[in-house]
């Protein structure tokens, strides 16, 4: 029985320090500075240093940095004994997976004479597949120790690096935002694990399987960030000039358009016309999501609008109706909805994606075309060969998803990586030292009486 | 008497609804991407990627984007009972304020032939639309519906483009940081939509009317992001160049003035010389509004500190002693105190900028006084007409927001909104599913039995 | 016994006013803008809009922003009663501080002609001063007045700048992200000062010394920010190009890879393989101190990552076993630990910094040598000497934090402050009106009760 226990007195810092140096040895034999990053390399160019692409970069990375770190963080804290494991198993995981991400995102797209060549942009990508690793976190978030989380993470990074290779490289996918790299793939791929790592005594937990006031407070602190950069998030790679402009603008007006539909589906299925926190906290993002694909292309800001609209109903309705049923009938315990908030608004933002490939013609994108589609304006295909390459690279992802997580699942339900059992799901104090909830009342009448005794003093 | 419940499980989806979908037809039929967003406008061109204006706006929009969610929001959150609602329904009136605000400001100065063009300059221009929304709002928190809220945003809007459109494009007036168009319009509308509210019997909400300690936190999260960002907010729309770099900088020193200036206020007005929450939460940022119309004039460092001194001293003195006046003889409820933060400190930014208008001269400003007054440099006015329009501006202003605010005021008086009752007022338990305060102490227990349980495994 | 009184209702506002008076004179009488914010030196050059520094430092003088207030800010907010201490007099001092460094700075190394010249750069210094100040304030929290912390800041502030002088201005050291003059400076000089001011009683308050759960999230939300915007402020001052590139990247990848260091050294040192918060919060953070000097070298990322991880296990173990040694042998009474923090890892990154500059040559470095080594590629010195100013640097500071400690410690024990008895330290209560920690519960029933009769005039 000791192979399953929680104590993570060694597994953790074993896991930790291993990965680490395992880390540092691989980045000392292959990682560079690249162009932009080198002092020699830069100052061979004769460019004005106003050019570096960090000025183009970087603060788009740095919103998205945010996102991964405050947004996904303090958006699973909404469970009322959870708030430390999710902001510290969400730091942990993200801290390791972009160093690893840098790797494999690295070998496959990367690679300069043996070398991997790095810079801002490869750390925007390093923080977008960490991204999809904590989407997958949500769907098991509070049944699972840190151990095997970093081993989901390590695994996830691996398969999400192939993934892209093939849609981004080998098919010529468009996909700057990720609704299929990051949101479909992180979502169906965590949902294969939970169901996998199915516990048919969860509801021993149930009653810590819920929020507080506070707990949903600081949630929507992790909600408005993820809702106020995703237009960051969007833009941070595709090309300079009108695309990052006008992707920006497009995931601006989807999400708003989203929030309006989110508000109105919560009011109106809730059974008193109650807003439903669940709904706002995650439902008003899915408009992000579903214009991930597309957010790019000239979708025009009424398409975005319609899209954000769309993502934002089908959301709740999952909340609400799909969720139950998958929990029930498929036995997917999938803690965040993150069936609902990435995995249907993903799958819708590569079907928009698709679409609005087919439709993209040279009159409506001029010399920009080589921008958006690069394979379209050189002639390699048609616009209607890339909508199918669109289309097969949503296919594509959902196998690698499905295939990975079934192995990434077994993997990790081996019992040495020290899970909860199931009667102390969703609860810190499994892995962390926890205070008290309240101060010392007791202390607090003291400290009243002494506020009397100097309030004396002072006059 | 059911034209009055406060159920809203048809009237708000009704309203989001129709709401989103008037502004997907609208956005259809009038909105389209500007020059530097556009793939085909944008690249008939010769300049250069780096040239888009995406570079030189898009982070002041984020810092802005950040305060209308988060500084708006969570500044608001300093209730006890009404977290879910300040952030929430935020959240709602402002992803729909920002929308509407792009067809109002659209039709009164971005219409290019028959067409709205837009792009991120729009977009930081909408925010700020938004901005004046949220000020009303934080004048009525606690007494109003959500369907009330986006019905009195609808009409603000509106009226906020007009007001705006009379004093920056008839009258020439300078306004970048919006001491006048947003803080003295925002809050003045908002006192008198309160007063025509005016509720006799609110004091049966008055327990519910204060903070606790934990909601004091989460407020100063919003104070410190509006404090921060402030200066991004000011200069946001500036002129590029030394324009944005200047107005940002007055910005920061007033600020650091006003807050020394508040804690000094707040302390010496306080009944046994301790500090007050909410000074400290408001006054502190009032020097900001003060320099949102000379922040981008030669105000110097030491002018913008005198200017945000004497903001953070009339702020303070507000909440402590002309609040109270206010709310009986006046009957205008104020529940966030807008006067003090935004409508007193907004009529002195407009003076200031009067000011600091006549006093503009070409020794002082050289060529960019072209950036600063157009008009004086192009010869269509002297300085002191620029100063005459200035105040004239300030006038209308004030006009346009007293006589909105009633029309508006009696709009909303209509039974029909599912307005809280006088007793249940600044209650989230109204419009939200709202979870308990603690989590479950008997669990609490089992959990430390339970560990116990796997210590014993673990051994 | 009426001097050492806590009431602040005249010490406090006289502090304050009289600080922000002198303020205002000096920045009457010797501040200017610079070339980059003054509009008709701006627009006497023939440069385009888009040259102006504030496009390239201006992001990242934003992210040293947020870092000062929230991040410093709320990482102090994790004692239970101590909330809005934390936050506001960091609030006070930093708003305070970054006026005072100002002028300092400018006396020291910004004199044009009589004049101070002030734009972006000179605000991120002179956020980066205010940030030594926070450390210190770190050191002392919980047992100082708003009055004695003012006082010490005046004093600290003039002291950094004459220790930056000196090391950077005629030693010729290098040290863009402040290792040692930032957190060497900032933690040697507050733990000196925490010596002086050494309370033989402080037991009476050590119930308060500690956390509870809603704190430990609060201070998360600090961590984060630094964590994430640290990348920032190691480059904010760099030279332009690959420079600033290369120090956030390198920055990135250190504080990666301390993150993993922290969690296994915080579960291996626990008594029984719990994480503690009081690491993850803190040691995390090492690795952005200890690259604060060789981050603009090219340190390459695996040299980042080794530094990082160092710094993660140093920090982890200076918070188990030294910190308790240093309370009881030499009575240092570090409330946040700012020696494991700040300290011991500024003195690591000195010591990296100046290896790093010991070990550069021009093969590595090619025409960048100019930017990082400016007296290396001059052939002023050659890197051996470089490498001994940067050591030497180190001990100038540490013993302008030790000397400058001494006598500013002796200053503020003065009995004269206001500051608390050692039975009530760590109490927000001192120092302001504190609201109740829970909503009325009584009131909670009452609404719930209405609640049911709404419901029935709803249907």
């Amino acid at each position: 029985m000791s192979s399953a226990a929680t104590n993570m007195r060694l597994k953790l810092p074993v896991t930790c320090l291993v990965l680490q140096i395992i880390l540092i040895i691989l980045f000392g034999t292959l990682v560079q500075y690249n162009h932009d990053t080198d002092a020699k390399l830069w100052h061979k160019g004769n460019q004005s240093d106003y050019e570096n692409d960090f000025y183009y970069r970087y603060p788009s990375f740095q919103d998205v940095h945010v996102m991964i770190f405050i947004g996904f963080g303090f958006l699973m804290t909404f469970l009322q004994r959870y708030g430390f494991s999710s902001v510290g198993f969400n730091f942990l995981i993200a801290a390791f997976s972009l160093q690893w991400a840098t790797l494999m995102q690295g070998f496959f797209h990367g690679m300069h004479e043996g070398k991997i060549h790095i810079g801002v942009e490869s750390m925007i990508n390093a923080d977008f597949c960490t991204g999809a690793v904590l989407i997958s976190f949500g769907a098991v978030l509070g049944k699972t120790s840190p151990v095997q989380l970093l081993v989901m993470a390590m695994f996830e990074v691996t398969l999400f690096a192939i993934n892209e290779y093939i849609i981004l490289s080998l098919l010529g996918a468009k996909d700057a935002g990720g609704s299929m790299t990051i949101h479909t793939f992180g979502a169906y791929f965590g949902l294969v694990v939970t169901r996998v790592l199915y516990r048919p005594n969860l509801d021993k937990s149930k009653h810590r399987n819920s929020s507080v006031y506070h707990s949903d407070m600081f949630a929507m602190i992790g909600t408005l960030y993820l809702w106020m950069f995703w237009p960051s998030f969007n833009s941070a790679v595709t090309a300079h000039g009108d695309d990052q402009h006008r992707t920006a603008m497009n995931t601006y007006y989807s999400l708003a358009s989203c929030t309006l539909a989110t508000y109105a589906m919560s009011a109106l299925t809730a059974h008193d016309g109650k807003l439903d926190m669940v709904h706002i906290q995650n439902a008003a993002l899915a408009g992000g999501v579903a214009v991930g694909t597309a957010g790019e292309m000239m979708l025009t800001p009424v398409g975005s609008m319609i899209v954000g609209f769309l993502a934002g109903i089908v959301s709740v309705l999952g909340f609400k109706y799909l969720s139950p049923i998958l929990e029930k009938k498929l036995k997917i315990q999938d803690t965040c909805g993150v069936h609902n908030l990435h995995g249907m608004p993903g799958v819708l933002g590569a079907i928009v994606g698709a679409v609005t490939s087919a439709l993209a013609t040279r009159e409506i994108y001029g010399n920009g075309m080589a921008d958006v589609f690069p394979d379209v304006a050189s002639g390699k295909v048609g616009t209607s060969l890339q909508a199918g390459h669109q289309a097969l690279s949503l296919l594509v992802t959902l196998g690698m998803a499905l295939f990975g997580g079934i192995i990434v699942g077994f993997i990790l339900k081996l019992p040495i990586y020290g899970a909860p059992p199931d009667t102390i799901c969703y609860e810190d104090n499994l892995y962390w030292e926890v205070p008290g909830d309240e101060e010392d009342h007791h202390d607090h009448q003291l400290a009243t009486v002494r506020a009397d005794e100097i309030e004396k003093l002072n006059n």
